[in-house]
């Protein structure tokens, strides 16, 4: 390996112009902003590489780009998913530099998606370079799914990984993000919570009406606050009939890794103002809430006049936003049904739920192999014992991969807790990309031997 | 009469003349525009007619327009109350004409302000001018109290009626609005509810955060629901201790005026596609329930993210804006301390109230003299008996007359039920307003001789 670091430490120059590159492609996807070419940007990367790349295509929704390269010696496959999407920069006025403009300064690239996931994508494309500059070949099958919806929920990939199933069979996948905390210590992610995103919608009279009318007329923002005040009580337990329902507490394996997770309590209570965490929850405690708890969020409200001062209005309409955060074995449609069910049941089968993404939880479990092998690597490459996450408070597509195709997957890569990940002043540390790229030739190559 | 009234009849188009400049100069209240000049232009009409008018100026705000003339034969007073500010007329693309042009059109003067409460305001003064240009003089004391902030809830005009108490000493005083029904009835109004209107502000971390940190971090949206769904019951019963304190059920006489009232609930439940009214009331219990049930409103709600789609945030802010109606003998100020009292009981002190206008109830009594003075006047123009009204569901600064000056007050104008009033395409009909101007000419010749 040390033909690989050493041809990695001397291109480093060129594997940051590859990553400002791609920074610089805007590829907003819920704005729809530079997608195509941003696909288009990264087949190429791939084909610069040397890998086999193409542009799959759904019947709806952004191309995803496949890329691959076959070892001659095994038909073990190593797959990573990637998305080359990014989260809309704003507020653009908090940036100190533009957000497409992949300025370095300060020993970092700056730009929104830098590490999130242009920088974790461009450091495995450049372990696979360097590998193959040195060795000649991949000592495995190597398989890239790299789609551009991921911000806005994936949407459409489904379907694509349904129709290519062969195509995106592997042994193991490593995930999109991860990275060290502030010590130095590599944080791994086996799992996802899922989530369930819906609008509750509340109607009632045809028009609003001045609230002299108060006494006869249905108010639809009384009707949403009665309906959500049904969904969870002051406890934060959430009222909905079975939806704790094949909830399982944590496995001692991985009460084991939470007990071994270094929780930044203190830190993140004084960013946010906070004297204590909800229920007042600490410690150990609070970590086992966050990561194995299901969630019922409200993301937004709205109804009648919002202005200045008063309006002695009665509204005709009012909405909200919720997302349901889900631990495994809860499914989005079955909480979907019961959500439903529970409207009806207290009386508001009048306010619709139109539902929005949603993906279903996932996990692999701690005591599989890959688990030990990324572990072992992480800690060979950052000189830390590795930190692992039996589960991510976040939500994304694992699923499809983990429970459609079957294998393992991990979540790793070259993030930083400063990375300003979907925030303002998004960086990517150049220390921690070279680092990572050698983390991904490393893996490769102990994947190899395993 | 007569003469006075063929009078009215000979000078109807200048009437309307002076009316439609009235309604050409914009008065919006709201957003403080026209007030200095519109008040200026209400002096110069009580001047041309013939009234002592003075410009009177509180603290802050707009000025009140204060107008009279003396009587030789009596100390008896009729005081009107009006006010030459108006509702914003948005959404403009809804008018048929400029809100502020006057246009005459099939019969009508269209504008805002055109009825509420311009019109009203010219039929009085031109009852007066009638009145003197005939008989020389006025059979009793008149005077005017034209304000220009009713719109906004007259936030500055008791300081100003407090300081001119001699000022406005009177016998008793017609109100500013009113008018007839489809079917030729006037309607006179006794009283108004009164109202307080809040905003209550849940504020919990100190940013924005992920939704996926639901287990620890309190979401202000969640407070605001459960504070919220804390006020009132499903059944619109107010959850507020003492919040129905010393409310009483109408009184027989009352009672006996509701019966009289041709409340149009089948027109007024098409109108905004309702099957029925709030808890299944209808006929004299939707009436009753309209004009002696306190309410408790909510306005509008507002938090975290209400664009298109889902967004994944936690909110560290929402707020929601509330009116309560109150009926006698509720008092805005005590509510508002029992409201502050019952979210510290129920674990809510941590959401702010932030108070906006206020006005107290108020009612004459059915069996005030004056009550069946006004009555028998309109009975006698109108040609049909008076509707009375013992209260109205509406609000506003009545109190301040009754209460603190103590005479008796009623409301009675020239409106139509398709005047529009406070919605597009705001319109007098000329047939009702030279009508008005016939009734005022005959309240205060009646008064006289009272």
């Amino acid at each position: 390996m040390d033909e690989v670091y050493r041809y990695i430490d001397e291109h480093a120059d060129s594997f940051i112009e590859d990553l400002v590159r791609l920074v610089r492609q805007p590829s907003v996807s819920a704005k729809g902003e530079g997608m195509e070419d941003c696909a288009k940007l990264v087949e190429e990367m791939m084909l610069k590489v040397g890998l086999n790349a193409r542009i799959l295509r759904g019947e709806r929704g952004n191309p995803v780009v496949y890329g691959e390269v076959k070892s001659e010696k095994t038909t073990k496959t190593l797959l990573f998913y990637n998305h080359y999407d990014v989260q809309p920069p704003e507020p653009l006025e908090e940036w100190k530099y533009d957000p497409f403009s992949g300025k370095v300064a300060d020993g970092k690239v700056y730009g929104r998606g830098a590490v999130d996931n242009k920088g974790n994508l461009v450091s495995r494309l450049k372990a696979i370079q360097a590998y193959m500059e040195t060795a000649g070949s991949v000592p495995v099958n190597i398989k890239f799914v790299v789609e551009g919806e991921e911000e806005i929920g994936s949407p459409n990939l489904e379907p694509i990984i349904k129709k290519h199933r062969r195509l995106f069979s592997a042994d193991a996948a490593l995930w999109e993000f991860g990275g060290t905390d502030r010590h130095g210590r590599p944080h791994l992610y086996l799992g996802l919570k899922g989530v369930l995103s819906v609008e509750l919608r509340a109607k009632c009279a045809l028009k609003d009406v001045h609230s002299a009318n108060a006494p006869l007329i249905p108010n639809a923002a009384w009707r949403l606050v009665w309906a959500l005040s049904t969904l969870k009580d002051k406890n934060e337990k959430i009222l909905i009939e079975g939806f704790y329902d094949g909830v399982q507490p944590p496995s001692d394996e991985e009460i084991g890794c939470l007990k071994n997770i270094p929780f930044e309590e203190k830190e993140l209570k004084e960013e946010l103002g906070l004297k204590q965490f909800l229920r007042g929850l600490s410690g150990f405690e609070a970590l086992k809430a966050l990561l194995f708890q299901p969630t019922c969020t409200i993301n937004g409200l709205l109804s009648g006049y919002t202005g200045k001062g008063s309006k002695t209005v009665l509204p005709r309409e009012a909405m909200a936003k919720l997302d349901f955060r889900l631990v495994p074995n809860q499914k989005p449609n079955e909480i979907l049904r019961k959500l439903k069910r529970h409207l009806e049941v207290q009386g508001f089968s009048d306010i619709e739920i139109v539902q929005y993404g949603s993906t279903e939880p996932v996990k692999t479990p701690v005591s599989d192999p890959f688990v030990g092998l990324v572990a072992k690597t992480a800690e060979k490459v950052y000189g830390n014992k590795a930190v692992i996450y039996p589960l991510s408070a976040g939500s994304g597509p694992m699923h499809l991969f983990r429970n459609l195709l079957g294998f393992p997957v991990v979540s790793a890569g070259c993030g930083h807790p400063e990375s300003n990940t979907h925030a303002p002043n998004e960086n990517l540390r150049i220390e921690s990309f070279i680092k990572g790229v050698k983390f991904i030739a490393a893996l490769i190559d102990d994947f190899a031997k395993w």
